[in-house]
């Protein structure tokens, strides 16, 4: 097989391709945002940063999506289970600059 | 601070959380969909299954997009990295059936 020019279909599928990876920013974007009142709402209430009921039943349902949508379930498990360590760090983090106010 | 029970507005946020994991699935699903068809594309026209250039030029673009929307770049770009991966892995697959069958 000789290498030819990227063929026109391709530079079209790409395209299409790039605009996904912008609405998955702008979803991540979302998703911090509410993890961030997720964890003002944790301090405030004295709860855990993690919530190990609420990860497992996450992580069931999002297999059960990628199951009816012909997504390998263990990549995006994967991503979210990094997604979801990078939350519990800024929970943490949110529950430390409360326990400082409320000591300071 | 005493443990309470999960506050109404806890709960309605995590509704919220959850539709946005609903679209990051269903995004990645319509993008595993298009780099199959990059693939046999590539395996076509005998492209290679890495395309160095695409990879930086999109990881530069996702960075600019996440700090336009404030989102930690390098987390999404560690992301895209792995979604990247295991998309070489499929179009290295094809090519191999690709040439597999004109082999055969």
């Amino acid at each position: 097989m000789a290498t030819e020019p990227v063929p026109a279909e391709l530079l079209r599928v790409r395209e299409q391709i790039d605009r996904i990876d912008q609405g998955l920013v702008l979803l991540l974007a979302n998703r911090f945002a509410l993890t961030q009142r997720v964890g003002e709402l944790k301090a405030e209430h004295g709860l855990e940063s993690v919530d190990p009921d609420r990860e497992m039943n996450k992580l069931a349902e999002i297999r059960a999506i990628c199951v009816k949508h012909k997504v390998d379930p263990g990549l995006v498990s994967e991503i979210l289970e990094r997604v979801m360590r990078e939350v519990v760090k800024n929970h943490d983090a949110i529950k430390g600059q409360a326990l400082n106010s409320q000591s300071g």
